[in-house]
């Protein structure tokens, strides 16, 4: 009854960094990469790739670089099958920080793109697929993308990269049912040589049934992260997709675990989910920032007032 | 681009008073029903019709019984087009309790039945039809339901009774939304003279996404809960499919101020919503008390060994 090529993705650490500046600490890192191994997730995205001329390490922790080093002492005596993934932003990186594949603990780069970037995406996949790793370009914010636009960027990634995988990313948590639909037929029917993922937020709490919907129309890589963590309303929830999933390879109660011990507590000291702000920019197909910066002023439960300023603005 | 004939029932109150035996107090139901009326909701409904022979009135609150006179306390003075609807359970009720629609501020009754019970549920619906009410028959546990004899349930409420309405409800929260297709479809298929309703519950984060997958495929009656405030994982926030809905006529202002207003404060008091526990049982496809007496212990968090007693049994 299961589909065997559907791989998952968490990217607790990495999208979760979101919100910490990237500074989980490696105790806690290690929780998290010994909870998904034993749960038989493929991948472990644990951070970004980033610049340290752009970024100071002094204002970041460790999972905004990724140094390869740190990612040793993340794994390191832990059986495991579950690969690791990093992720690049166009015009972020130092492509020659990244080793080539052989020499180094990742498996998978990921470099996510505005469809407007594709064209510096595509150099970036394929520099590293030439490297030796796998390879994907989530393409962001894609509620927003025209459609013009978007079939000429995917047409462009089928014949000019060499990525594995191309994701359909919902950035600001707007996507129904019916549009997850029209974009994976559409990119199944352009990336005949490449699967599709999708990835997913969680703002009007669609993050999962638009993982399933695209599942149903044949994505075969999910994003998830462990209890939904993520920045602003969170993710898809890994733990629905291994209680949806019926590849006996994946075990959900190691999962459970790790949300009793280690998410539980961390939702004391930070915030995300299903919060009226988040849900009101997911309705509205806007970027979370204006909720993300009511959260942190005294105005955080006034609901209406930031309603009104988001649809009050004059637009011509 | 909108359907006119979908209608939106809010059960807040209803569905909320199953956390505190009904015991809201006057001003939070009115603060409500304002809201609601403001918002332009079609109908809200406000608590259960029980026999006071079964139920104490000591040990339950007002919207376990719904006299007409508190429900009058409720509605005096606010100007509104939202209709009152309440609930009966199959076995609870004392339909002479009911009187005629034209003395009564209700405007519906829906009752609430397993397919086993839906001989008595006819009964009753034509009793309550016939004193002049709109009328609804909700199919409880649908995810337990065998085919057969779902099917002719569904041809008996057709064929049989005078209900306006027929509901799928998804009490444990279990249902994808593959099956909600597959139901939504079979019972307009059956049901040529009745509107299908949709009741989702929130285990799994799916029921905005299955009320959607509903109106897709043609349900026009669709709850709703303030915040999803309900039972256990609660239901489908309301704000969300107002956020999702076309009609002019729906406005969220009046929500976003009534969830600032009394729903963030509710949250501290009692809880409901994605919590893994309710998670475990939406998955598993079981009714939520399991989870509801895991939370009231001091293993709330105990999430492995939960999950480990609902799947370790023996079953022949």
């Amino acid at each position: 009854m299961f589909r065997e090529k559907i791989k998952v993705l968490d990217c607790t650490v990495r999208d979760g960094g979101l919100i910490n500046n990237h500074d989980f600490d490696l105790r806690f890192v290690r929780a998290v990469y010994k909870a998904l191994s034993d749960a038989g997730v493929d991948y472990m995205e644990i951070g970004y790739k980033n610049s340290k001329r752009l970024f100071s390490p002094q204002e970041f922790g460790k999972w905004k670089f990724c140094e390869d080093d740190d990612i040793k002492k993340v794994i390191e005596g832990i059986e495991s099958h579950t690969k690791i993934s990093i992720m690049v932003d166009v015009d972020r990186v130092d492509i020659e920080d990244v080793k080539p594949c052989k020499d180094s603990p990742v498996d998978m780069v990921r470099v996510a793109s505005y469809v407007k970037d594709i064209d510096k995406a595509i150099f970036l996949v394929n520099h590293f697929a030439e490297k030796g790793y796998e390879t994907t370009v989530n393409i962001m914010a894609i509620s927003k993308a025209l459609d013009n636009e978007l079939n000429e960027c995917l047409y462009q990634l089928e014949e000019e990269s060499k990525a594995n995988v191309v994701y359909i990313v919902d950035s600001f948590g707007a996507l129904y049912q019916e549009t997850i639909e029209f974009l994976v037929k559409k990119a199944k029917a352009i990336l005949k040589t490449k699967e599709v993922g999708i990835h997913g937020h969680n703002n009007q709490q669609l993050a999962f049934s638009n993982t399933i919907e695209a599942i149903i129309h044949g994505a075969n890589f999910v994003d998830g992260t462990v209890y939904g963590l993520g920045r602003a309303a969170g993710n898809c929830p890994l733990e629905l997709i291994l209680g949806f999933l019926k590849n006996p390879k994946f075990d959900i109660r190691p999962i459970l675990d790790l949300i009793s011990q280690e998410f539980i507590p961390l939702r004391e000291r930070i915030e995300w989910g299903y919060i009226i702000p988040y849900a009101i920019t997911g309705i509205l197909d806007e970027h979370p920032r204006a909720a993300m910066a009511l959260r942190n002023s005294e105005k955080k439960e006034n609901y209406r007032e930031f309603y009104e300023s988001l649809v009050g603005e004059d637009v011509e």
